[in-house]
């Protein structure tokens, strides 16, 4: 039986899930790219500390770390260390032809954990918010994890 | 339907520039390696400064962040931060039945935005192409994601 | 034909090394938040230095990069810029129909020259015995990455 099409509602709802993650780490880049041109500073290139169309008043400081900047780039990297990792197990789980209902479930909690993670990070609340909202979105991939090698172990 | 097999034109597109990113990014880490190699510097694990056959004269300075090397770095996180990105929503536009003409567009356009990037950056030369270039794969994984949410809700 | 389906053997080997290491580069992120605790420093954002019911006793100190915690964070970017691409260009590689043999081969090496690799690099152990194992997973990826060009232009 072919899972991996969107007549299989468990693929329709993995595919809109997915492209909300990535549409989510794409976005992270653009970000960057605008605290970037707000503080006009935070470079790590030294040539886009040269004088150009952008960058009409070059300084060497531009391209000192600021931290406006790099939280942003720690949360591009908190993403890239998680959202493929999401991406690829849910693709197997859709394998294991799981209930409607369980993958809407298991897909809806990890975006919203994803979601609040990145609202969380990006206002500077507590590391125990955070800490807590990764670890929802991590247990889930465990547990499509799990949920993948019981399926394939019975055949 | 199946989609994802190679007797569909669009997915062996998609193979082909997937493949070929996928060698890109791995061959990102052996510019690295190189790079390393030929400045004898730029190292991170503190045991790569320890006498061995591949480094018979190790000094302390082997250590320090050193611009050739660290350029290497950025472009493979630039590579982290995007290509998972594109293999991914590749594989889910695939399953949207797009035209042949249409995957091939899309897929080939976002390669040569890549390679001509990786060039720009290889050379350091102006900001304002690399953004240019960058923006060009980003809106093609928005036009993809966004198929593929259009093609779902359909349903 | 539909090969992406657990009846097919080569899919379920795949499953499973797939599986294992998502498990392998999830767990990198908990292994470094264990450092953090054990160490009580090694932290990257400044609310993490704040007193709050996990850190009663904060310090600036805290936010100090830390070996002990870095190391793990370098292996999880090692994990971040080769376990994707082992896991997309392993599925397309179940696409170009393997033989059982050559697709269990294939990916049980990968699977254990990376969990050796982990093993060798937590150790410390020297620079060649880490070079050679990323090696060896970087010649599979092109090789899968190979069998999967020439099985495209063969139609």
């Amino acid at each position: 039986m072919n899972l991996l099409t969107f007549d299989n509602p468990a693929f329709r709802y993995f595919a809109v899930t997915a492209v909300l993650m990535i549409v989510k780490m794409m976005s992270q880049g653009w970000i960057t790219v605008f605290r970037m041109v707000k503080v006009n500073g935070g470079f790590r290139y030294p040539e886009d500390a040269k004088q150009s169309l952008a960058n009409p008043h070059p300084s060497p400081e531009q391209l000192l770390p600021n931290e406006y900047v790099e939280r942003s780039r720690r949360m591009h990297q908190n993403d890239v260390e998680n959202i493929p990792l999401f991406l690829f197990v849910g693709l197997l789980y859709v394998c294991t032809a799981p209930s409607d209902v369980a993958a809407l479930g298991m897909f809806s909690v990890y975006v919203l954990s994803r979601f609040a993670h990145f609202y969380v990070v990006l206002t500077a609340r507590s590391h125990e918010a955070r800490a807590t909202l990764w670890t929802v979105g991590s247990v889930i991939i465990y547990v499509m994890a799990g949920t993948v090698i019981w399926d394939v172990l019975r055949y």
